[in-house]
């Protein structure tokens, strides 16, 4: 499968491009939501609830942390029971929306990374998107070092140069160039992409299985 | 299954409680995303794009409307190859961002019932949701007009009293008291509804199957 690799300026370019009104059209609120999903049932194609039923979501203080709210919430319409660690909250009204419908079903939002680590079966690792760049910064590092030394299996959203390899990554829209060497479960989620772009982009994405929002890569 | 069929002003008072700021907290955008997708995915469940690869959508003029817009954009990342009627837009941005999106997918808009109907192999209703009353005006008077004269299988959103009965009906959040004695395909959609809301307002929803997004009723 010669599916590209995106650099990170053509994948900040496309998500640009997607919300742009005479581009994709979308609204934030309605990516996020497909990605957060898009996620979520990626998860459950490899961690069962059977047998992974207490997940622990570690957001971040970007867009990525977003995603991670939005799969917390499908992940517990799914028959999971998450908590979410999110300890820099943007004051607006997206991120509190996507709070409050968290917390409308009940997902207890944890203070520390270790009471989030603490009787949880998978981990939900969305601290930083594949924008990110600079230093980490507290609470972040001691949350990365905690990811560093759990033994349970952790799901990403992006590979940062951060010490961290997750056991499965969930790529958006595309995979970034950073990732190309990663040797764990991949997935790629997002399908909202349109042939045009496909093609002005050169992505060769893969074909979605049914109506699958993940696929599965490697 | 002893599913609650909810009269139209604990709807309409579930759909306000679903967007308030203390309530569901969801913004309109992500609920017509997960509409539209549990609308589109019920039809891959019985009309598969193999054998109905043509489908119309008549979208009204009201948000059942942008239920139809976003069924038709996720039925062509599903492989079908959808076409819209809709003859009266709103300038709205919510509106004009939907719209953008089919345009993106290349999904074409058409002018006529007619010119919907030809060369297609199923029909989805879009036009009113389930708070409509009063009088239909034109074009909607011929839209539904040639709805009921198709042969064509036709799939709605809501039953309107209106004579014109669909082979399938997907409702959202729970059926409503007018669709009890329907008698063709049920499926229900959006789960996004919360435990307490469920309680609450006594819903006693079916569980969803694995990670979809909608249920057949029957």
């Amino acid at each position: 499968m010669n599916i590209k690799y995106l650099s990170q300026r053509a994948a900040q370019a496309i998500d640009v491009e997607l919300m742009a009104p005479g581009g994709g059209g979308f609204v934030f609120e309605q990516l996020v939501e497909l990605a957060g999903f898009s996620v979520a049932q990626a998860i459950t194609k490899e961690y069962h609830h059977d047998k992974y039923p207490r997940v622990v979501v570690f957001s971040g203080p970007g867009n990525n942390g977003l995603d991670g709210l939005v799969a917390a919430r499908h992940l517990t319409h799914f028959g999971y029971r998450p908590k979410i660690y999110y300890p820099k909250r943007a004051d607006k009204p997206t991120n509190n929306g996507l709070m409050r419908q968290c917390t409308e079903l009940d997902i207890p939002f944890v203070d520390t990374p270790e009471a989030g680590l603490q009787d949880s079966d998978l981990v939900v690792d969305a601290i930083f998107g594949f924008s990110f760049s600079g230093e980490v910064r507290q609470p972040f590092v001691s949350a990365i070092e905690a990811l560093k030394k759990t033994q349970l299996p952790t799901v990403s959203g992006n590979l940062n140069n951060i010490g961290f390899e997750p056991s499965m990554l969930v790529s958006l829209t595309a995979p970034k160039e950073g990732v190309k060497h990663f040797k764990g479960l991949h997935y790629l989620g997002g399908r909202f992409v349109s042939k045009s772009m496909e093609k002005k982009w050169d992505l060769n994405l893969p074909q979605y299985p049914g109506t699958d929002q993940c696929v599965k890569l490697c």
